[in-house]
C-alpha cells in the first residue's frame, strides 16, 4: 500500500470501518494514480484495513489503470456484466464480516447506494468525505511539482491575455486567444470557464464574458486556471487599458494592499480565519467592506475548490504542504471590479507564491 | 402548469406518486426554463399531481429564475439556511399524505437522499428517470429551432477546421482555431471535448488530440458539438489531406454508404434496431463488421447523450420529434479511422437532416 492508502487505512482502523468504497474520480486518482472520467459507468476503489485494495473499472480501461501505476488487483467488467457481483466476491474474499462501510455520501448516487447496501445487509454506511478532504488538503512534493507547472501555465495565460488587449477587441476575442495559446502548449482542460471581464462586467464577481469591447480607461479582469496532469491552477489579475481614474486606482491599491498583507500573514500555525481577516479588515478600513462579498480563498489541487477554506470563521490552522488561493476583491457596481489572486503553498516557515505574474498595476498602452 | 409539467403530473397520477422532486439541472431546465449550474448547492423543482409546483434555489439566483420565465413559487435560501426545512413546509402546505416520492436515483446523492427520506418517513422512493428521459426524447418546435441553430454552428466549426488544415499544423492547432472561431460567435461551451484526430490517432474511436502533425495522405477526423441556449449539437466528419490510398477510400465509401442508408431508413414507426442494423449490415457485408464496435447513434437535446439509443437490440419505434445522431464508423488500427455523423429530427414521414456539411469525401489540397 502506498502512503496515501496507509493513512486512510489507519483512519478506518480507528473508526472500525472494514471497507471504504471510493468512486469519485478525483479520489480514485488520488489513491491509485489512475485518472479517468468513467461517465455513467462505475469506477471504484475498495480499500481495507490490512487486505489488498482493488480497483474496479470498465474492462477496456484495465490497461490504462495498469499503465498509470496501479499494481494491485484490477477488476474489469464489460457492459453486459454486473460489476457489483464482482465487487461482492472480491470483498468477501478479503473480509468475513462487514458492519461499517465508508462511502462518499456527497458523490454516490441513490442507485449505487441501493446496490452497495444490498451487498451488506445490516451494515452502517458512514461518510468518508471529510477524511478524504483532509488527506488531500496537505500536498506532497510530487503534487507540488505538478501544481507549480500548472501555475506557470496560468502566468503564461495572463501574459497572453495582456498582449491581446487592443482597441476594438472584445472580451471573447481575448479569451479565445488565451485558450488558443494554451492548447498549443498541450493544455486540454481549463480548471473552470475562463473569465475575461471589462468595464461594468468586471464589477460582478461572477460575470460572463461576451462581446463587450475593451475601451481605453477600462479595467480588464482575468480569472482562469489550467488542469495539468490532474491538478488545477487558479489566477486572477486585473489590468488597466490606458489611464484609469483615481477611484479605480484607489480600489486597485486597496485590493493589492489587502492581498499582500494576507500573503505576508500566511504561515504554519496561523488560522485560516486570521488570514481572511487580515485582508478583510484592510478593505473594510478603506471603506469598501460591503463590496468584498466572498471568502478570501480556497484550497486547490485535484479539484479547483477543496480544503482549506479561507473564511472569516474557519479556525483551521495552516500547515506545511497546504495549497490555497488568496483572492480579495472589491466590486463597486458601475465603478470598478478588481480582484487579485495568487496560488500559494505553505512551507516550513511561510509560503511559496506559485503564481508569479506581477501584481503592481499593469497599464497596457 | 406548462405542457411538460402536465405530462409529468399525469404520469404521477397513474403511478400514485404524490411528489416528484427533480434536482438534475437539465431536468430543472426542461420543466422551468431556468438553466443553472448550482455546483454543490441545492437546486430543485417539486412537482405535484394538481397543486402548484415550486422551485428551490440559492436566494441570489431567484431573479434569474424569474427572468427565465418561471412564474410559479420560488423558494430562495441563503448559505446559512437549511433548504430542506423550507421544502418540507412547502410540500406539507400542498399535500397532506405522502406515500410515494419520485426522485432521480441516478443523479441524487446519498446525503440528499438521507435528507429527503427523513422528511417522509415510511414513504417509498421510486425512480423518475425513465419517465423524464421519455418526456425529453420527443422535442417540440421551440426545442427543434434551437437545435437547428446549434447544428448550424457545428457545420461552421467543421468548415473552420477544414480551412485550417495545412502542412505542419498539429491536431491541437486545428482544434484551437475551431474553438477560437466559435467563441467569437458567442459559443461558450462545447457539448464535449472537441476531437481532431489524424493518421493512426483517428483509428481509435476515443483518441485524444495532441501535437501530432497532419501529413499529406492522412485522413482527419473531426467530432464536435456546441451547447447553444441549453441544447447540444454533435457532428463528425472525416476529410482527406491530399490524395489518400485505395484502402482509405474503400473504408470511407463503406461508412458513407452505411450512413446514407441508415438516414434513408429513418422515419416514424421504424425500430431503432432496424436503423442500426441497416448501417451495420452494410459495413459487415463489406468485411468491416469487427471494426464498427459501437452503437449507431444516440438521442441528443439538453444532454449530448439521451434517448433514443440506436443499438441493434432497441425495439423502440421512432416517432415524430425525436432527435438523434447517425454515426457509423470503421476503425482499422494503423490503417484508417472514418466516422460520419449527422444529427436528425424525425418528421411526419421521414427525417430532417440538421447538420449540413457535405458528406462526399472532401479532399483538402
Amino acid at each position: 500500500m502506498n502512503t496515501r492508502l496507509k493513512k486512510l487505512s489507519s483512519w478506518m482502523k480507528e473508526n472500525d470501518v472494514q471497507v471504504c468504497f471510493v468512486t469519485a474520480p478525483e479520489n480514485v486518482f488520488y489513491f491509485s494514480g489512475f485518472l479517468s472520467d468513467p461517465h455513467e459507468r462505475l469506477l471504484g476503489l475498495a480499500i481495507f484495513q490490512e487486505e489488498e485494495p482493488f480497483l474496479v473499472c470498465p474492462a477496456m480501461e484495465k490497461p490504462d489503470a495498469k499503465n498509470a501505476g496501479w499494481d494491485n488487483e484490477i477488476i474489469g467488467y464489460s457492459d453486459i456484466e454486473n460489476p457489483w457481483e464482482f465487487i461482492q466476491k472480491a470483498i468477501q474474499s478479503r473480509v468475513s464480516k462487514v458492519s461499517k462501510v465508508a462511502i462518499e455520501k456527497e458523490h454516490m448516487n441513490v442507485e449505487r447506494y441501493e446496490a452497495i447496501s444490498s451487498l451488506f445487509s445490516g451494515a452502517t454506511f458512514v461518510s468518508a468525505e471529510e477524511k478524504l478532504r483532509k488527506l488531500r488538503m496537505v500536498k506532497d512534493e510530487k503534487e507540488l511539482e505538478i501544481i507549480r507547472e500548472a501555475c506557470a501555465l496560468a502566468d503564461f495565460a495572463i501574459e497572453t491575455g495582456c498582449a491581446e488587449i487592443k482597441e476594438g477587441k472584445t472580451e471573447l476575442d481575448v479569451l479565445a486567444a488565451i485558450e488558443f495559446a494554451l492548447k498549443k502548449k498541450g493544455v486540454n482542460e481549463m480548471s473552470f470557464s475562463t473569465m475575461v471581464l471589462t468595464g461594468a462586467n468586471g464589477a460582478s464577481p461572477h460575470g460572463t464574458p461576451g462581446m463587450t469591447k475593451i475601451q481605453k480607461g477600462d479595467l480588464v479582469l482575468f480569472d482562469l486556471g489550467v488542469v495539468w496532469n490532474g491538478y488545477c491552477s487558479d489566477i486572477t489579475r486585473t489590468v488597466a487599458f490606458g489611464d484609469i481614474n483615481d477611484k479605480q486606482k484607489e480600489i486597485y491599491d486597496t485590493v493589492l494592499k489587502a492581498q499582500l498583507a494576507a500573503v505576508e500573514a500566511s504561515k504554519p500555525g496561523i488560522a485560516c480565519s486570521e488570514v481572511d481577516l487580515t485582508a478583510r479588515n484592510i478593505i473594510a478600513e478603506a471603506g469598501y467592506g460591503e463590496y468584498f462579498p466572498h471568502r478570501l480563498g480556497h484550497g486547490l489541487g485535484i479539484s479547483v475548490h477543496e480544503y482549506p477554506s479561507l473564511t472569516e470563521t474557519n479556525s483551521l490552522l495552516l500547515e506545511e504542504g497546504m495549497v490555497f488561493t488568496i483572492e480579495p476583491g472589491i466590486y463597486v457596481p458601475k465603478v470598478a471590479g478588481v480582484r487579485i489572486e495568487d496560488d500559494l503553498a505553505v512551507t516550513k516557515d511561510g509560503v511559496e507564491i506559485l503564481t508569479k505574474f506581477p501584481k503592481e498595476l499593469q497599464i497596457i498602452r
